[in-house]
């Protein structure tokens, strides 16, 4: 998926490529849904009533004395998805879309929010909410200076905001005369109070050495070995992120919703290990798993959760230096760490060696794609048969996946709310179905289906479009182009250390050359039976360089506005290859693509591909087969299986050599060679 | 040219490029050609003593309170290549590169420079002096820790560190116990004293109307209307790169080698113009230009060079706000200016404006090249007849393509020093052949030119490898993968906004197949009668989005160490193109190679190319006649158009089918045919 529910700093910065190069839009344009002029205002019946609450927090605002008061849509790990208990911005606005920012003065309270929501907001936000159609730290300070006098001040909770949010906040105020105040209390909360959902309770349980392929204790010893060799020595590694204490214990949990996490710190140093979690949730096998190496430097120490900012004070009063990664620490665990205590760097050595995976979790993650695609296949095949009929929708559609992902074994349950989308709901890049409104699927349309599984194995993600009447030559020409795309990424050569950002216009260079185009990011990390947008991998400018043993998603795609939406999405880890010469030490490397779904062939103009992207096709079909042809036969799935072998058959030579050519090219070769006949 | 006598921000940005995933070396390797542990020493007749300098800097040291003192190789202005006062460094060590730091303790002396000069600085540099193999200033800042005890100070002179080195400097000492110091006295300075070389004098003109396309005072209105528009507000923009002042008030200068720049600031506000320079420099023609529009908006006061910090200091005391170029702003000059009053980007406006040249600007370059192409066949072809004869050698050759270019109207000089590499030479991507050690060239080997030329209508900078013998398959392959780099950058279509880091990879991918690649970057912006690296256009991470009308290097490469080197260098224009569609408001680009001068067909295997390659190539052809064909007749070099016009003879299109198919693939098109002829 290349879209998702998702309301942090993953997400934005998928965003980042997402609106390149679109310009700013600051203001509400077009007509509201709502009509706050009239009296009484002309309301939706789906939008919140806020003012009690607006007015309570108002009043919390002036016992604080601040004149503005932030609220952010992410939680205090900088989550893509949240738990209920973390949905204020949803509970002070009624607008449930995943990603926003509302700022309250006195007199206004306004949400920032991208394109994809803005309808939504205006369907579920009463008068007292204004809407602004942008997402840039930059147009929120702009406001705040229009509307917060010099002299006063503007709040937020630290907890909420990122090391690099709060700089960016701080920068678009400086120098303005405007405060900008941390307070731990958060005020949202404080209204809330007793209405706010409570904190989860489901058990945090260990995974097993089967899905693991490395004991905690080895990745402990492995990550106090980088703190030994990093030249800053730090003396503690703090782990803030969910994905990092889950990976490193071994453990997991179901805080959020479609990541297999538990709400937790660690912080980690050479002799002592403290976790920061609600013991009582731990299974007993989990507990034991944890203290077995007690007393030691292997023993974990279990804390409560609440109490990981005053282990911080009290740390950092050593002689101490604290590693953390910047892109998602809040500001309000930094602030506790003095400077000069402080190793900052993008990312900890958990987060970064969570990202290559040992060899047991690559077989892992391959084997979950395998039974991933019978589910994919399965559908697609349903489709195939019922879309004709008039029966599917694009909810029913996506229930349909979920339930034949939940018969698969190790399945835990989606990775991501299903993108099901018909037809020019398809050209929204991000789309789910609900029961209320969803669209009949039609052998008129092209349909886009982004889905994915959380199997204990591994975790899945993949995305395929398919028409199953006539296209147009446009649709054929446009689905070719972002197939060429994601071929010419996948089997592009490239060293070792390559960022993903020098390559992903590989991915685009076939829809370029004809003035297309897709405003999204070209790929993402994914985790093993974890985030199924993991970080820092991927081909934005902030990710780390591409090495052997990481997995990212690999998603071109093209979105015609009011008429369709094309995107083709596969999971592909990084390997090495042997190359014809090799300069230099270090290995050159290519994508594995372990996706294993066959693209709609109704879509393919095969005139457009060359004759090496026809071979490699060619060979991607032949790896379906090997790895996903037995697999149906062992389900019995012998229609799948089939319908697999027909939408694998390879491209023949004689469409090889004329792809190649083209028809003039044919021409011409043949008359040579007949008058070389005749010669 | 990809490298040049560089010791500048310039150049350590492009070398970033080079040391791409190189790993650090920090320590001395391999055998010193000095040998300091006998005594006497054994030392190199070209050594200089640097004892008495030492030990006289060490004396000011003293004086100032300082451990260590950091002795740049650049200039106030981060010049690339710089006069000989500025040679502060060279005097110091003896060691005459370009690109390089000293630091002295009170005990010690190192020396940091890269690869290309291990050799020649253990050559110059007495045993006074280590040599520490690294750029870094992180390395820099280890040894520094190492050799300097907490408590004590470092010194360096603010006005030859860029606002990002000093950072770094800062960075690396950070929570150290060490100060950093600036000292605006340059210590060095003081022990150079009376031998110190004067400042330039030669006159500083006016650049005629028609080689400028735009009036200095149209370019002033330009800029104030961005200071205008920017939401920050800046009331003043400061110019300390010497080419901003150049070419916004087109003059020219003679102060430092290769770039016609000279000695220079500006502070340009609102209302008000000052340009610090040696007043009695201008010419009665320039200083007339600068002053007609006194008193009043478009007048320049002209203010004494040294003046500027001090003129900073009483106009940063109003209510102003100063936009500046943090890439090569001094920290000098940076600190004199209250935060609150600075507005900090990567470049002033003056630079990003510079970089889109305007129609008679592109037009003059066009024009430029052509006479420069012409130059180049001359030598091209003069090369073929003498080599043979085994008369010429690397610097006879350089000699001689400098006298050919200085014979074409409007030149002024060369761009660069003219690199001039055979067989193995090449191999050092950067190396450029003197009197005394200069290699002969011969029909065995590859030979590498890269050189250019300063006109008063445009500034030109070309590369060409060539073979008069039988090159090995192995070069062939080599040449041939980097021409198709060369091409598939150079053909790209890609949307206006794309930063060149994004699409470089092109320029690899050929060679990246087979397991090649080069060490350095792909690209840079390029001048009009100015910079031969001209920032911020380029293909570097901190380069600025392309947009139509501006011009860069395109100049993938291959070295086989010990062997040959191989680069092929072209200078091409941002332009726009039609697409078959077309998705959103902004055009899609393409480059259109403005270097006129054919690649080496004896270097070239047409079987590695792609069909769309040989068309490409063929229309570049059709482009070399049409441009370079009648100024060659026009001179009545008869010789050299008959070469022109052999070395652009179209593939055939029989070639162009063989290439798209490769041998298999006609076999099974003519087997097929003739099957169904029978059938």
């Amino acid at each position: 998926m290349s879209f998702s529910l998702c309301t942090s700093w993953v997400w934005m910065l998928l965003f980042l490529g997402c609106t390149l190069g679109q310009s700013k839009q600051t203001r509400s344009a077009g007509s509201d849904v709502r009509n706050c002029t009239t009296v009484p205002p002309y309301l939706p019946s789906t939008v919140t009533n806020t003012a009690e609450r607006l007015q309570a927090l108002r009043q919390r605002m002036q016992f604080y004395k601040i004149r503005a008061y932030i609220v952010p849509a992410t939680d205090a790990h900088m989550s893509e998805y949240i738990a209920e208990q973390d949905a204020r911005l949803a509970w002070m606005t009624g607008f449930t879309g995943s990603a926003g920012t509302g700022v309250v003065t006195l007199d206004k309270a306004t949400l920032w929010t991208d394109s994809r929501y803005w309808i939504q907001a205006e369907r579920q936000m009463d008068c007292n909410w204004e809407l602004q159609k942008a997402v840039w730290i930059p147009s929120i300070g702009e406001w705040i200076l229009q509307e917060v006098p010099a002299g006063e001040s503007i709040g937020l909770d630290p907890f909420l905001f990122s090391i690099d949010n709060w700089k960016s906040y701080s920068q678009a105020l400086r120098n303005s005369g405007r405060n900008l105040i941390p307070i731990d209390i958060n005020l949202v909360d404080l209204v809330w109070d007793a209405q706010k959902p409570p904190p989860p309770t489901h058990s945090i349980y260990a995974l097993s050495d089967e899905f693991t392929g490395n004991t905690w204790q080895n990745k402990v010893s492995e990550i106090r070995t980088q703190m030994e060799k990093h030249p800053k020595r730090p003396t503690a590694v703090l782990l803030s992120g969910l994905e990092e204490t889950a990976w490193l214990f071994n453990l997991r949990g179901d805080d959020i919703p479609y990541n297999p996490v538990f709400y937790s710190y660690a912080l980690l140093t050479k002799s002592n290990i403290s976790l920061f979690v609600n013991q009582s949730r731990l299974t007993q096998e989990a507990l034991q798993s944890l203290t077995a190496g007690c007393p030691g430097p292997l023993c974990v120490r279990l804390e409560d959760y609440n109490k990981v900012k005053a282990h911080l004070q009290n740390y950092v009063q050593g002689d101490i230096r604290v590693w953390i990664g910047t892109e998602y620490t809040t500001y309000g665990l930094f602030r506790v760490i003095p400077e000069e205590k402080c190793l900052q760097e993008s990312y900890s050595p958990v987060m970064t060696t969570k990202a290559v995976k040992n060899t047991k979790e690559q077989e892992l993650l391959r084997a979950a794609h395998v039974r991933d695609a019978v589910a994919v296949i399965q559908y697609l095949l349903w489709l195939k048969k019922n879309v004709p009929l008039g029966s599917v929708n694009e909810f029913s559609g996506a229930r349909y996946v979920d339930q034949l992902r939940q018969k698969m074994e190790h399945w835990r349950g989606p990775s991501f709310e299903t993108i099901s989308a018909s037809g020019l709901n398809a050209a929204l890049a991000h789309y789910s179905p609900s029961n209320v409104s969803s669209r009949k699927l039609s052998v008129d349309e092209m349909y886009l289906t982004d889905s994915g599984g959380q199997y204990l194995d591994g975790t899945t993600d993949i995305t395929r479009t398919v028409h199953w009447g006539a296209p147009t030559p446009f649709q054929k020409e446009a689905y070719t182009r972002v197939l060429m795309g994601n071929i010419e990424l996948s089997r592009l050569v490239f060293p070792s250390g390559t960022s993903g950002r020098m390559i992903e216009a590989f991915a685009r260079q076939a829809l370029w050359k004809v003035g297309l185009n897709y405003g999204h990011g070209t790929g993402h990390g994914i985790g093993n039976f974890l985030s199924v947008h993991e970080w820092p991998v991927g081909f934005q400018s902030n990710n780390v360089p591409l090495t052997t043993g990481m997995f990212t998603s690999i998603e071109p795609g093209y979105y015609q506005n009011g008429e369709f939406g094309i995107r083709i999405e596969d999971v592909a880890l990084v390997v090495e290859t042997q190359t014809e010469h090799k300069v230099g030490d270090k290995p050159f490397l290519t994508f594995e693509v372990v996706s294993l779904v066959p693209y709609d062939r109704n879509l393919i103009d095969v005139r457009l591909l060359s004759a090496e992207q026809i071979q490699y096709l060619n060979s991607y079909y032949k790896t379906v087969r090997q790895h996903v042809g037995p697999e149906l036969q062992r389900r019995q799935l012998q229609e799948e299986y089939e319908w697999m072998r027909s939408n694998t058959e390879p491209f023949s030579q004689g469409v090889l050599v004329a792809a190649s050519l083209g028809l003039l090219a044919v021409t011409i070769l043949i008359s040579e060679f007949l008058s070389n006949l005749q010669a």
